[in-house]
């Protein structure tokens, strides 16, 4: 399955929980990694992880349970930056991932590594081991993404996005392999712009993909998007934010897309694009809705 | 005054209390220095910052009070290096700083404008904005400072040290000034291998030392350092550990010693070798001591 960040790895502890190991690999965006304090910060990757591992703070929809932020607090007091919230047991993923990439570990491995210290062992791989970086392009000129989510609080309007370092990435090792042998792609419920996108912008993906029989889940609840700034994305590029758009988007990939119950009276028009629909329940509030969905969309994959 | 670690910062906060901010500058040593985490940590200095800053830990003798752990224990959970003792909020020190170096401000600079943000109106220097580090040779071969002082706990038998980078390294802004402005210079109660040989090995310090009225307070009370590993230095390299030890040491520097009155049966001996000598309380269990010591000292040195 190709995820992004909180929706998607909802979705990926539900599979998780209903598939054995071995069936079940995740390939994670890494569009929204950045650099900061000198440390190499992957968020989708971290929330997967945190998710899979039960760590995921449920609270923030990012970081750690259990959290503490003295580091942050005394940075502060230092006159350092602060704008990026990094607790500190959060902190040391940051740092442990940035000495092993520092060792020339390629990220994939450093992925691997961090799942099995903290006992996950679902397979788990970045879409590329080189840095592709999400840019928005706004009325506030070029930023990168975390300037724009964090920094800029999703405020600028947004008109189209470019991915950095497309030219030169490559899928990470073993993850053409894994669409090659899998019966069924999943695109989780994550932002189609700038979680779902890059992973397929990554030469040969969309491809591996497009090849297969691919189940979506909307993002997408009521006009709405759950968490994130899907939502508002749809209306600053000048489309209606819905799961019919969601499905337009990914019409060319689509065998099937799951959209919620409140969402019903869209069935029909997605329909038209040449799609099967299931209608869930796709809020995923506790781990039963997790699994209770990853169930109905692996009935429906395979209905 | 020049100073080292502990025992150095504690004589550093005694004169502080008792001099005006604009009569005491601190040269601290940066020979023990190092790279760890990508961070450049500088202990000594961080040690006379906390203490000035009334944040320092007395209880370990090195890093802040109040301080949590997490970020090391998450680091140990992911297998990273924790032999080095990083609490959360010490490593914002160690972060900004770094950032700031990284912005190519000097250290000079940096010290300045973290003792600001923490209150401390103290000039404090370190000892040069180059890096000059402290190489431990012992039986074990060359070790780095920190890799004998905490990685091998101070267990091999030191047969000498050298520091690299003295040929390129000249003393701070501030620093030969500081040294030509002022009519004492006190060498704290810090290892003379490691924490005061270091400072007066760079170009220029010793000679500017040299030409003033100099007083040292021993680091060596009844044969023992109060700290830290002095007094097993001495014995490694054929040396008495004793204050009389000291006082040849930095025999041809010093107008007079403080020792202990421990130490009293040393003081004839010691006055011997052409300075004068205070026989005092030097051990500092508080802060009264600490003053008490200061003004001892100053009068000491007018006398």
């Amino acid at each position: 399955m190709l995820t992004g960040g909180v929706g998607g790895a909802k979705l990926v502890s539900g599979l998780a929980g209903v598939l054995s190991d071995d069936q079940l690999t995740v390939i994670v965006n890494t569009g929204d990694d950045f650099e900061h304090l000198g440390l190499t910060i992957c968020p989708d990757l971290d929330t997967v992880i945190y998710t899979l591992a039960g760590l995921a703070n449920s609270h923030t929809g990012w970081g750690r349970v259990d959290e503490t932020w003295n580091f942050l607090e005394a940075l502060g007091e230092l006159g350092g930056p602060t704008w990026f919230r990094l607790g500190d047991r959060d902190l040391a993923l940051h740092h442990e991932r940035t000495r092993l990439l520092g060792e020339d570990h390629l990220l994939t491995a450093v992925t691997h590594h961090i799942c099995q210290a903290l006992g996950v062992a679902v397979t788990v791989l970045p879409m590329s081991d080189q840095p592709v970086r999400t840019i928005v392009i706004s009325d506030e000129g070029e930023l990168s993404f975390q300037d724009y989510f964090v920094a800029h609080s999703c405020e600028p309007r947004v008109s189209g996005f470019h991915f950095d370092g497309l030219e030169t990435a490559s899928p990470a090792p073993g993850v053409l392999e894994a669409l090659s042998a899998t019966d069924l792609v999943v695109l989780c419920p994550s932002n189609p712009w700038v979680s779902l996108d890059p992973i397929l912008a990554v030469s040969g993906i969309r491809e591996a993909v497009a090849a297969k029989s691919v189940i979506g889940v909307s993002p997408i609840v009521g006009g709405k998007a759950i968490k994130g700034p899907a939502a508002k994305m749809f209306v600053d590029l000048g489309f209606k934010s819905s799961a019919l758009t969601v499905a337009e988007h990914f019409q060319d990939l689509l065998s099937g897309l799951v959209i919620d119950r409140e969402d019903d009276a869209l069935a029909s028009d997605i329909a038209l694009l040449g799609m099967r629909v299931l209608v869930a329940d796709t809020v995923m509030k506790n781990a039963e809705d997790r699994l209770r969905l990853a169930e109905e969309i692996l009935d429906f994959a395979s209905g």
